[in-house]
């Protein structure tokens, strides 16, 4: 650890980026907030950010999928956060599995970044520590565990991930 | 990871539960805002907390510190979080770095939890997972980075963890 | 001003109270954030609140709105605060006209109040001050300004209040 | 009302504008917050702002406060906003009294405005809306009530304003 390693921080939109829009009465996916995440969260460890998508993870495609896959296979950091809609969060874990020698983690939120009470700098904060300190593989950081991508599904009626089996 | 670890929370005290009194022109260590936080986390992963001080770190006296020792070396449970006051947060790292066969993640804030832009949220997040997926040892978790103990110095000036070597 | 007169505070639904339910991937009007608000405002003054209804205000049908100006007709409290979805705010206004002998102030917000970037901790105030110092009569007060109900028109473009010249 | 008149906002210090530094374990004045604070409120009434202090309410001497009855005298606006600590509000309500033809509202707020819990928001929307519509004379507007500046004090020890004959 003693030369931090740059961390690879991947949009791909989702609840934690929706923002309101009077004007509509409805909710969009925008600009990401995880740049301001990070400054709130004064990191000052070496990142790299980019957006890849900007959907709600149930319109993510095969195609959307295997951009990701591609960015992240192609990255030369070994570190890499995924910041993503919850209901497809799984499909992507498992879709980045062939990928060997990366620590990669998926994050998201249940509520939006711009709500006051919301999940995301916690989750962005477990999907950092993680992505330098857990052994290569594919993670989902979130509702406080660092889960194995394989290992765990949504359970949308409670709101929050479960392990396979607790289904 | 398949059956979630308890993790104890231990809290110290430190900016991160600070609040203002307008009634003093002061502010003071209130009550820890850990549990809040980690209900606007969304946690679900098993975990137990209990106060041990509540004190600004500049405070905190040799006994003190044996009194933090003494309980993470008598907890059960070997994922151990403990909020404390940054500006001695490497002495207590120091203290604990004789317990074996733990994971103990040392974290705080620079903001008070209580400001709309903190970075308690996001610390306590990278200490939950590192927590999880750390090997055994003490670790600082702050400013996007996890830390060793050791290998670290706050920067009071420039208000930030610097690594030894670029002190 | 001597002896504070007890304001009544009536809620109707709007965006004001919308929460975001990812379980659903919709925004819903839930519980009223307006009890929230006021303590956050530390008010001291009295007041008294009742739920009218819990709708978006596309979705106020006439009935409804006779619903309201029963309500505030028969009210004993001559300062009346009313919380209201925008985009109908002044045909309530319009309804509430014939009343007399009551400063009935309409506010509501442009973003959530569960948003850390709101405008309704700020209308609120706006409201419950109008309601204290304002001749009998109809306001809506948002944008920073107190309009009399008859002379503002939504524009729903720009998601602000215009004067009706302006329009 | 029909073509809004531009409100002059003046900014003193005061506990609104309290911002906490960790370098130096302290809190002190800053930069203005209320600019922020209109935004987030959405106003698009017109106003003008100035500072003329920055200073805890404790330390304004009676020659700030002359300062601050000079700027109010001969400013060309009539509805003022003022923010100002809350310890000597009521004796900067004093100086202002003698200026007639205006309607000028103090504010301020218990909790710094940079806390997620904060009236700083609220209390500078009532200020606001009573500068449109109250009689000219001096106000105070905080804890939900628009007192007039000379039959309110505040109670130190509750942490709010009583009137005066509730002391």
């Amino acid at each position: 650890m003693a030369t931090p390693k740059t961390i690879l921080v991947l949009t791909t939109g989702g609840t934690i980026d929706k923002q309101y829009f009077d004007a509509l009465s409805a909710y969009q996916i925008t600009d990401s907030v995880v740049t301001k995440l990070l400054e709130a969260g004064r990191v000052r460890h070496p990142y790299q950010g980019a957006e890849i998508l900007r959907k709600d993870s149930l319109d993510i495609t095969d195609a959307d999928r295997a951009k990701i896959v591609a960015h992240v296979a192609g990255a030369t950091q070994s570190g890499i956060v995924i910041t993503h809609g919850t209901d497809t969060m799984t499909l992507t874990a498992q879709a980045l599995a062939q990928i060997p020698g990366k620590t990669i983690v998926l994050t998201g939120a249940l509520a939006p970044a711009r709500f006051s009470e919301s999940d995301a700098a916690f989750n962005l904060g477990m999907a950092f520590a993680t992505a330098q300190t857990a052994a290569p593989g594919v993670y989902i950081a979130i509702n406080g565990s660092v889960f194995r991508g394989d290992e765990v599904v949504k359970n949308r009626e409670l709101g929050c991930f479960v392990l396979r089996q607790d289904r």
